[in-house]
């Protein structure tokens, strides 16, 4: 089968990356195909970065149709809602995905990710999939999305410090990953603390793969119903 | 003072109507500027219409700096949050405007809406903003946006059925009126019906005109933080 | 229009400085007439204080008809529902004004109080209006309610001491002044931490001409229902 | 040891009856002392009624000292924290401690009450308690609280279509009644149904000498300190 | 991979249909085994039954080590926390399974389970979980479990009709079947209504093939930390 | 009257220790029968420890018929949906009577339990009961169950050290203590800080007796419908 790994932010090296992690977690028989938005914002750190970075995600997922599943790989579950109106086939948000696997694995789990102005855009989407009191705590370790790729040392160094503070002060059991880039720190910090670590990509692959298999499709009515037809002006970029 | 209020899609006719409101509902003192995206869709009825409509409605916000307060006239609140993340005064959603002012007048209100698709987002709307609990219920007239122009009577039969059920079913004491088009039917409904009928508009112009009376502003910590400086990929349309 | 502030405590020189408040916050064309009941409590710290507050307010509402909207000019928002049964106008009281408005301007909001003894009291408020998860924390500064009019810097440092913790510690995003005597202090601890700080005699005073202008008035149909005539004993102090 | 349950109104005959169903519930060795204020609503239909009825009831409590436990017999539990604040003995209000023994016997409860105007203060103390989610709704039978007195034959087969619809329609496997005034339908009710009823003052009765038996008293920090002493106006009718 | 999947019934005919429907969701890989104890309640039908097969299922969980992963087909999730506390992967339980899967296929969903009796359980899963506010509503059909297997038209007909009122009065969008014994009709009622019907058996096996593939295992702090041990009597019948 | 108290862990000694407070409590002409299964675990400590005491505990239920009323002398309130399915009368657990009663006694009490891994399962109890929002924090002392009989100074110092925090830093009013072993301790921490301190034991036998003066059963609609007769595998050890 095939899935479609949209990086909703235009950052190519970031999608390659990505795609790695999504080609890791998927079973044999899963072909990943990662894509990326021409235009956009290089990263998406807070609500105004997300809002420019959903019309170029749409059009990606529109212009590759057929797919049996679509992963929004950014941790907010940028343009999620629209996504699932219009994608033929479930859409998956790496958030999401991460949060609900964590609550099949521990009773509370904590999330660590790049900067505080990204964190009430997780405390609400944890209050609208219903997962906000399975969350001890969202902290922000301080950096940059694009910082994730160099000082690897001082990295993981003020994330350790955040996944410490998640443990042992707001009683997290597992911790969930808050960010794409940080996907690759998944093993060593869950070596290094002992207590599940999970990374969204990877949980996305498989609940991506897992209700294609049973040919579970996102619903039609109300919420992800199809978009009415309608004119639009010019220049909008889309064709619904 | 100047207040802008963007009608998010692309409708002008609507836009003229929402103006109208606007102006009506404005002190002495205060000019309404209203505007819509020359392109996007001509009706946001949904999660994708919505997210089409943001990069213009945030570049209307963009073309008219200055301005004392910027109301969003979409019930939805279609980007409401990156609105506040880049307008040098308060934003306020027509949406949230209605509720809050509702919660000060009924224990419980009700909301009527246009389409079932758009109960989902006003639900998860009232839930972060804290307030499903003050909402009795969300009900659909099964009218779509664009035919609150036309048809006058057959519409205001179909809401005032929800109205009806609203109050004797549901427990409401007021009513919010779910779209920035039925705002000419506020006085109509609260004279058939003897209970406060609220339209977002109008509340949003007093909001508006309030906090910046106080001379407040959205608070640039955390969430609504200044966008941070970064490369885009050419044909975004934005200029952050 | 006019608006009547009413200090439900009995001291006359805190009534004086609301009322400057109200009166700096009011619109051309607004009236703030201020009063407090002749007897009762001298402040309100606690539920006791409150519940012998509440008929003297309630008489003073009584002994102003016309008005164009009611303001309770206690941080707990002493005898508002009952206050809503009687009034012919909306009634705000200044707890909920500033919660609602604070909503508008930050994703999370902190609130300072006098004593300890009143964070219940105040919790139990942002529970009932819905607005509890949009409370950071509600910490107090351990000053009584009189004290606030003496010896401002030991005050001020007391204060900003628990802003700090709301921002650093809480991830508060704006600042609520959680007793009508606070007021005055909204200007220096706004510049002082850079965030809104909201006083709730200028929110309320906004949100009532807000409601008036609109025509609103409280909702009559249950919670707010007209009282019943019925017989009193002699004493009780009302005329229902 | 000695209980004293206020009744809140100034009916003695009401009185009366909520005296004789205490002692009928009281174990042997208790006295149940029942008093009302003087003056005050002659029912508490509503907030209004209810904030006038606060100062004579806590007046009573203030009459009575040396008592076990303190009882109020309204089911909105009207002045209940106020009377926390002063009183040297547990109180308890009927409602809550309805609502606390229901919770005990059933999944979910249901709610009867006298008029639709009770509905909303009765969903705030479920809501501040905790025990909404425990509730499966809360009805109203239209019937003013003086009416139960008489027509017992209407007044039982409103009451009983409201049980009905509570058990079929709304998932309750007990039912609370809403009102002192209905505590003599507790048996009859249950046979009629087949689950269990609870009348608030006998559970109040159990409940304050459970309390008063293990040598528990209500907690002075915070929420129930002590009142401050302080200055208050003449005519205020206490003497803190 | 090995899976176990255990009924906590002893019904072995039903155990082989859950293992036919787990077969036939699972990857080429991924081997099924599947048990039952030989004793205990031969369905599940409240929290007696409940309580009578979990340490029989446990003990199947503890007489099959080296498993990848292990699902609980019983939709109470009976026995999750017990279970998640020994095995040496992550145990899945169908009812969540079934929950989370529909919460990212759809706004709200919709359970139909056997006996009313059953239901007070789903929700208390459901606010354990996080995702009551995801369910629309859960309805029981009123059959048997044991049931399920004959008489089919008539029970589809039940099904079918509390699906309808999920659908059109409680705004569900899909549908959690909530009886393992209702596995078999997920494609005939998808069908029917044309919204997405999900059987938590099939969900629980991609979920734990998800799970396994990434190599995550139960959080060992706090909640599921391994039993301590201790002497327990004689023929409690384990051996941790 | 009757009242039966199981300890649903294996050691005498404990039962010995709860039967004394539970006979401290118990008003005149109420006998206490205090038991315990002869096998199964020897304390009880997470959710593994839980599921293999509840048949044994089940079963003192059913060698017990004809009590007034059942108390579950485990602070987790093991089994008590199963029981409350097979006794004929109420069956009070002593984590959720704890609960209730501290609730009527404070605006906000906090829960000191043996280890960290006792936390979640209390958690997860006050959610379903309602009372987590009545609950400022659930804090273990790490102390095992059966180390509280002994060293008792090092012990006490534990308790106290969270008790502080409890009130200090958590903003409890009152104390629960989480686990019976814990009840001989309530007299000295009530008196040491001055606060209300509840034991579970007293406060379920108050309930009990209260309930069964007045009558009242458990509601067998529903949730605790007496099991449906079926037939059981060998050895499962029960008579339904």
């Amino acid at each position: 089968m095939k899935l479609l790994v949209v990086n909703p932010n235009s950052t190519a090296a970031m999608t390659a990356k990505i795609a790695a992690m999504a080609r890791a977690a998927a079973s044999t028989g899963t072909e990943i195909v990662a894509t990326n938005p021409a235009t956009g914002p290089e990263s998406i750190e807070g609500y105004f970065d997300e809002a420019f970075s959903v019309p170029g995600m749409l059009n990606e997922i529109q212009r590759h149709p057929g797919m049996r599943g679509y992963i929004i790989a950014c941790f907010d579950d940028t343009g999620l809602d629209a996504a699932r109106c219009i994608a033929d086939a479930p859409v998956i948000g790496i958030g999401e995905a991460a949060f609900h696997m964590a609550a099949l694995l521990a009773h509370k789990f904590g999330v660590v990710t790049t900067l505080p102005r990204s964190i009430p855009a997780i405390e609400n989407n944890l209050l609208r999939y219903g997962l906000s009191g399975r969350c001890a705590k969202v902290r922000a370790a301080d950096v940059p999305v694009l910082d994730l790729e160099h000082g690897q040392e001082q990295v993981l160094a003020k994330i350790s410090a955040e996944v410490t503070r998640l443990l042992d002060e707001d009683g997290a059991e597992a911790i969930v990953l808050g960010c794409a880039g940080m996907a690759d720190l998944a093993t060593t910090l869950s070596r290094r603390f002992g207590v599940p670590v999970l990374d969204g990509v990877a949980c996305a692959v498989k609940l991506a793969e897992g209700a294609a298999a049973m040919g579970l499709k996102t619903s039609r009515v109300r919420a992800y119903a199809a978009p009415l037809p309608k004119r639009i002006g010019e220049g909008a970029g889309f064709a619904a």
